[in-house]
C-alpha cells in the first residue's frame, strides 16, 4: 500500500479574507508535498479556496459533495475527482473517514460536526486559526492540535503523519 | 398531518449517575406528554436509559442504530421499532432530521456531532445538563437552549413545539 | 426483546389500480396482525397505499423518507412516524436493513434495488405480483419467495418470522 | 470544468477467471484512455482485478470502500485514492452517482443492487458479458447497453461520453 496522505481540509462555505487566503495556501502546501488534497467540494469558502490553491500547486484535489451531480453548478472547478453522495451532511462523515488528517479552519456548525466526527472516529484534528475558540472539555484533547498559520500547520500534519 | 411530535434525545454511550436519572426523567416524561422518542438505539449510557424512562412510562421508542442488525446483542430492550441503517456514525444525520427537537445531554464528540448537525439542519436544540460549557461563537446561538434539569427541558420543548 | 415484526413493503412511486389495490389490502392485513409496516414514506403508488391500508387497520406506519424533512409536502399523509435521512435513494439500504421481511410490489429500478439490497443483506424477499418476471441467475433464489396475492404474502411472511 | 471522465466498474467481489481477464482488461484500457476507474475499492473479485488492470496502465484508481479504514486489510492495494464511507453498501449509491458511465461485470446482488440504483439516477449502464440474462422489463432498456467484450465496453464509454 503506497497510497499518497489524504488531507482533509475543512472549513466554512462563507469565510472572511484572512481565512480564505490561509485556506489556499495551506491547499498549495499539501500539492506541494504531494499529498492528495480532499473537501467538500462546493464552490465556497474555504471548499473553494484550498482546491484553488491545490491546483495552483500542481496537486490532486477530490472532493466530497453532499448533492447527486445532476445539477454541475456548485462544483468547484479546481477538482479532479468529484464524488457525488446524495446525501446531504451525511457526506461529512466520509470526508473524515477518508482524510489520514483533518485540518479544520473557522467555520459553522457543519465544520463543527466534522471535527467531531473525526474525533469520534479516532482521527487526528488540527485547528487552524481557530485562536482561543472554547470547546467542551469532553472532547479528546490529546487528539486536538491548534495552530495559527498554514506553516505550522503543515508541520503538524508531517509530524502526525510521521508516527 | 397529525402525527405526534418526536423528541430526540441525544448524550453519552457512557454517562454518570446524575446523568443516567436525568435522561430516566426526561424519557418518562416525552412519553407521558404523548410524544414519541427517539435515540441512537444502543442498549448503553443515556440512549438506554432515556430508553427504558419512555418505556415505564407507557410512550413509543424508536432506536436508529448504527449496525446493520445482525447482531441483536448491543440494542436497547426498551425500542419499540430498532432502524438499522449499517451507516455507522453517518445515522446521526438521521437522529437529528428525524426528530422535531433535539435534546442532548452531555456525551463525548458523538454528542457534539449531533448538535452541530441539528443546528446545520436549522433544528432547535436544547442542551441539558450542560451547565457552563462552552461552544464556539459560530454556532447559531438563538436555537441553542440551555436547561439544567428534565423539568425545565420539558417545558421549553413544548414552547418549541407551540411556535 | 419484544418488539413486534417489521415488515417492509416496497413498490413503484407510480402503480397501476390492481397494484394498489393489492398494496393497501396487504397494508390492512400487516396492521391486523399487530406488525408494524415500513415503507419508502413518500405520498405516492404503493407506499401511499400500503400506508393508507395499515392506517385503516389501526397499525402503526414507518415511513423512511429520502429527504430532509424541510418540505413537508410529499410525505404520506397516513405515517404514525416520519423517519427523514436526507440521503436519497440511500435510504432504500436502511428499508431492508430494518425490515424483518421484505414484500416487493411491482415497481422500476428503485424497487429493483431494494429486492437486491436485501437479498445482498441476507434478508428473505417476497415479490408480490411480479408474475413471471425474470431475475439474474445469481440471485440466491432460496431467499426469494413469489406470491401472486396479498392473502399469500400473508401467509409467506408468517411462515417467514416463524422459522 | 475540466475533470477527466470518471468510469465505475462494478462486478462481484467473487467471479471466475474469464471474468476477472475481462476485468483487468477493461481497467487497463480505461487508464490507457486517460479516464479514472472507480470501484468498490475491496481486494476482491472484480474489483481487485479492474484496480490491477488500471494501475498497470498508469492510470487513477478510486475505491469507494464500505468500512471504516480501521483494518488496512481488504483494501486493494492499487488504490490510488480509498474512500472509506462507513456505510457498508450505502456506498453503492455514491458509486454510481460519482461515475460518468457505470459498467457492471457478472455479480450477485450487490452487483445488481448497483445497476438498479445507477439506472433509477438517470446514469447510462453497460452489462459486460452478462449474455441473455433476464432482467425486468420495467427497467429502462434505452439506458442499458449490453456487450461482450472489454473492446466493445470501451466502444459504448466512448459512444455515450461524446454524447
Amino acid at each position: 500500500m503506497d497510497r499518497r496522505p489524504v488531507i482533509g481540509v475543512m472549513g466554512g462555505g462563507t469565510a472572511d479574507d484572512p481565512t480564505l487566503e490561509t485556506a489556499e495556501a495551506l491547499g498549495r502546501a499539501i500539492a506541494e508535498e504531494g499529498w492528495i488534497l480532499l473537501n467538500g467540494g462546493r464552490d465556497a469558502g474555504v471548499m473553494a479556496a484550498s482546491a484553488s490553491g491545490a491546483r495552483s500547486g500542481g496537486g490532486f484535489v477530490v472532493g466530497v459533495l453532499p448533492g447527486r451531480g445532476s445539477n454541475p453548478g456548485g462544483v468547484s472547478p479546481d477538482l479532479d475527482l468529484a464524488l457525488f453522495t446524495g446525501m446531504g451532511d451525511g457526506r461529512n462523515v466520509i470526508n473524515v473517514l477518508s482524510s489520514d488528517v483533518v485540518v479544520a479552519l473557522p467555520g459553522g456548525p457543519g465544520t463543527l460536526s466534522e471535527v467531531a466526527l473525526a474525533l469520534k472516529s479516532d482521527r487526528e484534528v488540527i485547528l487552524l486559526g481557530w485562536g482561543p475558540t472554547p470547546l467542551p472539555a469532553t472532547l479528546p484533547s490529546e487528539r486536538i492540535h491548534r495552530v495559527e498559520d498554514a506553516h505550522q500547520a503543515l508541520e503538524t500534519i508531517r509530524r502526525l503523519l510521521d508516527r
